[in-house]
């Protein structure tokens, strides 16, 4: 089996690592762009590639839905059909179900719902995930799991923790390729104890990887990063650690410092179609008249497309004008931002001045002081 | 001035030639892609350059709107503003005016219209336009003429004819740029004797190059050919003619036949957008299911990265779930299919088999007979 994990450099809780596929290595930490419809949206596979991504991520409940696992399959898988040959990892569709679907019904044989498209009634099931997964055809799939809203009761979370640990198993007894890597997914929100017991029902199950599930869906960062935290603890330190749906840059290097290995998130390109330019003080807002007249690129230090060869200016008239070049040009640089980020995160753990790195974005991002929560984050992993 | 026109190689009317521009000499015959509002839809810089975009064409009207010539100006020109350091071409506004503006008032002294944007009444005058083309910088400047609409009273032609022969006048008074060239617009819709007076007149003022305006607005075909016809027979054989409007590959065919070196339509990016792909036996259809599971390229014989990369079943699934990608892909072949038509076009005449060319073309464009029209169009070039 051609997948493999080493770290590389530890610093404090922060490590960096490569990742062997059968598409390609890859290293980490790293920002996965999404791929909802088999397309990460604006953006060509060359330009992914030139960008440095090195992972992209595909939805299996878009792709269920239209143009079909079967069909994707028959075109080469992802890989094939699209024609970006890296590694691909795709999610279970379980987070998808619960944020698109309608008139859900959860049982414990899986969720049934009206899809948004034509509001067909589907079963999606660990068995039905997995088989889709398989014919997707990514290097990394992740098990079927239950995704609870934020907030919810303690018994909802208990429930749900339990069987996506029954469905995690029903994934992996459904699992007949063995060129493709299945991550568990640990659930039980912020209650840390509920975080602990599912995290360490989940590792028992000896897989390739592991996900911190059910984050970002609304709670606060300071009941993030105790959760996080908790969770690399107990995680295994030879397994990558990806924390799902995870993509603003403060996220990304408060959890790398706390030891998390992969994130993927809409974030750089649904802000980018919204008009915004991420930049280490936070973002843009180039639909804005006041930049109308700026000459200079999105961020000097940028070495984007986008950045190297046009002004706030254009790009502002571009977006304000609804011109399809705007927003390829704004998802570009985000995504590049996140990837140099995460390039810079590799580079200053390699070197053993993360915390440096850390403490130099809190004070570009936050110039008027640090929030709490991100400063428990460094003093969490040794680096505050 | 850097401005030149040499003719390199004939065959019946037909010609290819080298126009040297201050941004750099483009071989004709060729095409010129429409950056409406200084961008190519979903086209970026280094894209054009690929494909062999020689000169782009941006409008008037639109960017007098927004951003606002002055803006443009200030940040370096259509040149500086956009990145794009190829040779630019503004039309006069006048098209735009009667096709995007509301309300007009048609007068001695211009054109006054409510903008589509919010409504505003401008006033746009050939001093103005002029202004405005000087504002916004490129390598080729168009005379303010008036299009009269297709069919349109011999009356009507005749005034409006006459009137444009004025503004013309008063168009290179207001010119005082020498770094561009200005191009004069004959008219007369499809009447041959108004066209003939139209040409002859604007020909004395010995001008660097020349338009045929006024079609490609609702024509037929077996119309347009003898005005084409005619107006290349009037035309200096020293100087480029311009066919305003012609997009269609068979147009740009025949046009060439009958003497034309420049064309220009948003054809090929707007029917990209709506899901078209251009190949030599007419266009295909990637919105429809027929192509869901088509593994081959849109077009075998292209070198374009749609081509090179994509299966139509992948343009076909991005053209389907509304991504980006498939409109930017298609634009991208559609802009390219019209390009390599002119380089095609460019060999045949250089190796004096253009006939040939053209009679290929037909025979895979229309396998059931070539229509009368273009038969028409190559029999007045002496190469049917």
């Amino acid at each position: 089996m051609s997948f493999e994990f080493r770290v590389l450099h530890k610093q404090g809780k922060a490590r960096s690592g490569l990742l062997a596929t059968p598409h390609g290595d890859v290293a980490t930490p790293l920002f996965m762009p999404v791929g909802t419809q088999a397309t990460v949206k604006g953006l060509s596979n060359r330009e992914l590639v030139e960008i440095g991504s090195q992972i992209v991520l595909a939805n299996t409940y878009h792709l269920l839905l239209r143009p079909g696992p079967g069909r994707i399959e028959r075109l080469g898988g992802l890989h094939g059909f699209t024609g970006y040959q890296g590694p691909w990892l795709t999610d279970s569709g379980g987070f998808q179900v619960m944020s698109l679907g309608h008139r859900r019904v959860i049982s414990e044989e899986g969720v049934e719902f009206s899809n948004h498209l034509n509001g067909d009634r589907t079963l999606l099931t660990p068995e039905k995930s997995i088989e889709v997964q398989q014919e997707l055809g990514a290097d990394i799939i992740m098990a079927f799991d239950e995704c609870p809203p934020y907030p919810a009761e303690r018994g909802y979370l208990e429930n749900s923790l339990e069987r996506t640990l029954r469905w995690l198993e029903r994934s992996l007894a459904a699992k007949t390729r063995s060129d493709q890597a299945l991550f568990g997914i640990a659930q039980g929100g912020v209650e840390l104890d509920l975080r602990r017991r599912s995290t360490v029902e989940t590792i028992k199950f000896d897989l390739p990887g592991y996900a911190i599930g059910g984050l970002a869906v609304g709670e606060p960062k300071e009941k993030m990063v105790p959760v996080v935290d908790l969770s690399t603890d107990l995680l295994p330190e030879d397994r990558p650690r990806y924390l799902m749906g995870v993509g603003h840059p403060e996220d990304l290097v408060a959890g790398v410092a706390l030891g998390v290995d992969m994130f993927d998130c809409v974030y750089p390109t649904r802000t980018g179609r919204f008009g915004y330019a991420l930049v280490d003080r936070g973002r843009l807002n180039l639909s804005s008249a006041r930049y109308k007249d700026n000459p200079e690129q999105i961020d000097a230090s940028c070495d984007c497309y986008a950045c190297q060869n046009h002004s706030r200016a254009y790009i502002t008239h571009l977006v304000r004008a609804g011109e399809m070049l705007g927003l390829r040009l704004l998802s570009l640089h985000n995504i590049r931002y996140l990837h140099r980020l995460m390039e810079r995160a590799r580079a200053a753990i390699a070197s053993g001045r993360y915390g440096d790195f850390a403490r130099e974005f809190a004070a570009r991002r936050w110039p008027s002081g640090t929030p709490e929560w991100f400063s428990d984050a460094l003093e969490r992993s040794g680096m505050w």
